[in-house]
């Protein structure tokens, strides 16, 4: 790329650099999915019900930034694949939370393997310490207070 | 937001902070832009236009990890509210490229020191060395080689 970009106004924004690298990891992260059935939008969904907090739709919303009705379609798919069921929350009976099936369990695991193996290109050019380093300061960015 | 969350899975990955910083960047900057017409897709296309770079649709595609049709759209509009316009290319005459008007010179610096303005608040937990530290490791990640 001609450096005349790269010294361009919008490319010394935190924002925009965060934007472009997210571009990159999700196109990554799509492709290594993609076997899967699933894509960087359902995988985390997945991956949270696997991991036993029994969810809410809402609690997915919030978490994974996204609009309740996207959580809703993300859900519907994962649960016509049989990954995931919709079970009654037991603190709140009108409300519904997302558990993974042992079929969900699985794919999960499979799929982590090749979403942490697929993050290998995008952040390659890091060292292990700079990941380390570069993960602390969007953990605090991404989860503030 | 209960730790346990922050415990899971998916938020160790590097991709997933990535996802969600950008998400909560994106939120700020699209609030920031609102009144000046702009979006957080469009706001790069009008900035890259103003430093006098010239790019085709395809440099800007590329650049902005946007599939050409979208920048299409994203020029229509800018050219609709009067910013930018579309002129042949001297390297290529087949093709063209984009250049800001001096009305679009006004909206894009008011517009950009209010992004600047906006990116205080999601990156506000970091200190102006870690913030580097972060624009740093983001350009090694959003520009490699």
């Amino acid at each position: 790329m001609d450096p005349a970009w790269q010294r361009s106004a919008v490319a010394q924004d935190l924002s925009f650099l965060l934007a472009r690298s997210n571009a990159l990891s999700l196109a990554v992260g799509n492709a290594a999915l993609r076997d899967f059935g699933l894509k960087v939008r359902s995988y985390p969904v997945l991956s949270l019900a696997c991991d036993d907090l029994r969810p809410t739709q809402r609690e997915l919303a919030d978490f994974l930034r996204l609009d309740p009705s996207q959580v809703v379609t993300l859900i519907d798919d994962l649960e016509r694949q049989g990954l995931v069921e919709r079970r009654p929350d037991e603190r709140d009976r009108r409300s519904k939370v997302v558990v993974a099936t042992s079929a969900g369990r699985r794919v999960c695991a499979a799929a982590r393997a090749a979403v942490l193996d697929a993050e290998e290109h995008p952040f390659a050019v890091l060292s292990p310490e700079e990941r380390e380093q570069l993960a602390d300061l969007l953990r605090r960015v991404a989860f503030p207070g």
